[in-house]
């Protein structure tokens, strides 16, 4: 088995500015290829460090991924050290990176300065994988460590252009490995704890071929991932999946990429159906998840944010009684919310949400953490059902609202 | 100046299941205290492993602090690796910890068994950090490294358990060093590129005092961030400070942690003023940054993400004739998209967003990027006057929308 390091360079993360996401982007990849991440790194920008840690993970793995280090500015000194690292005297331009630069300056109605054409230099030794979302090039360097076979790949630190190389990265790692193959199904459910569902398919999973191995990915929006892994050999996982799908039923709800929002969409989309959302204690964020999924301007039509009572009773016709009597967290007023936001916007669909999502303004009766949810339906004969749910959160506000929005999305799901 | 290392334990970090923060969080505090981290890695749940990377960071570094491998399953090797380490050859149980492990599985219901007694072991070299959050103990060891002088500190790896156990081990360091100082001061700008703004502070940057240092930290949503660093000495930023703010004028926003949307907030719940949004292409975003804010329905009233083409007809107010004649996507368009909320929202300061998000609806007018970004403003006579701005962002779709965003914030930011 291949085995990697992923080093991450800069002062940033040293001094805790910046949490350092893109090593873990990087380690699943790596994963799915069948390769181990023995170790991951964070150093400063310091070339000294840079040339002795790289030079440490090349002797000690097949394999090192680096990122950052690369910007224009004054700090960045990670691209003298690769070229002393891969033993390379001197700098060559990049025609292709170089394009891009111009290109990626002129649509943003920048002037090329020498410090944006340096960019495109690069250590003569180097492969260079073009990053067309970003002006810092990615490069390859082959042949170094004590084995003379290591390989080492510098990917810009701004995560969504490193995320932009990776697929780049990953061919390349296959074309001078030859790696054992490995196949990956995912299985994707909401709404039942991690520890149910090892209950409930217990028994299915002992009775797993031993070359297939599962893995179970808890996460707050996506709900419990199910991961088949096979190693060597032709895949085919639907006798897998056949019995599985019999025990969790409409728990899944996808497969794969699938997210609670793409699925919705799908549906909708086939169904020539349309949504909208009224949002308050997730404030914005249902609608940024629906936003998300690129085309949804085919079914989604908008939402309101209703952040004050006013805008609630105003644009969504919650009627002053019921923030009177039940409040803005209820049952009873995102009912109104759901019903009111569909009829306003004329959609066949909607959410609603209010909650608390903190720190502050929790009460006895509903303390920090609760939310009332809606989904909304209009019924051929014009009518609107609305089905509720009340959920319970104890994190911080971030996570609170991503678990709301969540939760939302999956009750719309159940009831499309 | 004492140097740190940041250790994570965890297979579950190098398949990039979990992001680890608890190392970022750390650094932070380290930093605080003046203590420079050289040096941050993840390692897996392998005995051989930890032994070599915790001595190899205890020769290098003064002070180890490591979090995970402490829970009470097969795969925590950690403390037998740490009671090797420094060379202890028995464990003794820690009665203050037995007792808080007693007193925790006694409220969730849990009878004790062994493998939670052996909680309270420790090797019998360390010094006991009490966890009252959870049942593993934090460990303090003395003496260790090729100087005899390094100090480790064990946490465990759930991050409000290590959190909750920061200010012991600050305490700690605090007694047993004598630290030399070390300084931040953060100035935040926006619109500015970063390599522009390098040439335009270059004589600035140029002309800093030897023990200051300047470090670029670009960021979509937040701008580009310019971090002072003092080594040693009472800091005084305030004689460089000026100079900046001079050649950089109304580009600075803040400082420290200030965010766009925090500054926004300040300025708005002084002035006593509100705010309404009503989004296009950011889709929910912008309403998300703006609620990310804790407190801000003291000024923040809600949004509409008007989608759909009727929506902004009907809700908005948007004419027909400028949808017709201009798109959606066009300085028009937003200018009433702005008026419109601030109106139907009734609140003094409102800001559209219209645009191309992407992948698809580019047009060669109007390629994928384009956004028009409005800010509106009621003046005392009840009139409304509206500032506005197209901007462009070859990126993905979601880099566009945190662009799009930000940029529609700073537009307000200078209009307040």
């Amino acid at each position: 088995m291949k085995t990697a390091s992923v080093c991450t360079i800069g002062d940033e993360i040293l001094i805790g500015q910046i949490v350092d996401t893109n090593s873990s982007h990087i380690a699943r990849e790596l994963n799915r290829l069948g390769i181990q991440v023995q170790y991951m790194s964070s150093i400063g920008d310091s070339r000294e460090k840079i040339i002795s840690e790289l030079g440490r993970c090349l002797d000690q793995t097949d394999i090192v991924l680096v990122t950052g280090g690369l910007g224009p500015t004054k700090d960045d000194i990670t691209k003298d050290a690769l070229r002393e690292l891969s033993g390379s005297s001197a700098y060559r331009e990049s025609a292709e990176q170089l394009a891009i630069i111009r290109r990626i300056l002129g649509e943003r109605g920048i002037p090329m300065i020498e410090s944006n054409k340096a960019q495109a230099l690069v250590p003569d030794s180097c492969t260079v994988l073009p990053n067309n979302l970003g002006t810092a090039p990615g490069m390859a360097f082959y042949g170094l460590g004590s084995s003379g076979k290591s390989v080492l790949y510098s990917l810009p630190g701004v995560p969504f252009e490193a995320l932009g190389l990776l697929p780049a990265v990953m061919d390349d790692i296959r074309r001078h490995f030859s790696l054992e193959t490995i196949t990956h199904h995912t299985v994707l459910t909401f709404g039942i704890p991690e520890s149910t569902l090892a209950e409930r398919i217990s028994a299915w999973e002992d009775a797993l071929p031993s070359n297939v191995h599962l893995a179970y990915l808890p996460n707050p929006t996506l709900g419990v991932r199910l991961r088949l892994t096979q190693f060597g050999g032709q895949a085919d996982f639907e006798p897998l999946l056949a019995p599985l799908r019999e025990l969790l039923g409409e728990a899944i709800y996808g497969e794969g990429d699938d997210t609670l929002q793409s699925v919705i969409g799908r549906k909708l989309r086939a169904a020539g159906k349309t949504l909208s959302l009224a949002e308050s204690c997730t404030g914005g964020h249902l609608s940024e998840l629906i936003t998300s999924v690129a085309g949804c301007s085919d079914y989604y039509k908008g939402s309101v944010t209703s952040y004050a009572n006013e805008v609630k009773m105003k644009i969504l016709g919650v009627k002053a009684e019921t923030l009177a009597q039940h409040g803005a967290v209820s049952e009873q007023c995102v009912r109104e919310m759901a019903a009111g936001v569909l009829r306003a916007l004329d959609t066949d669909y909607s959410v609603a949400t209010s909650g608390i999502a903190g720190p502050g303004g929790g009460t006895p009766q509903k303390p920090v953490g609760t939310a009332w949810l809606a989904a909304a339906k209009r019924l051929d004969d014009g009518s609107v059902t609305v089905a509720t749910q009340c959920i319970h959160s104890a994190s911080s506000r971030a996570v609170n609202i991503e678990r709301f929005a969540a939760n939302a999305l999956d009750l719309l799901r159940r009831n499309l």
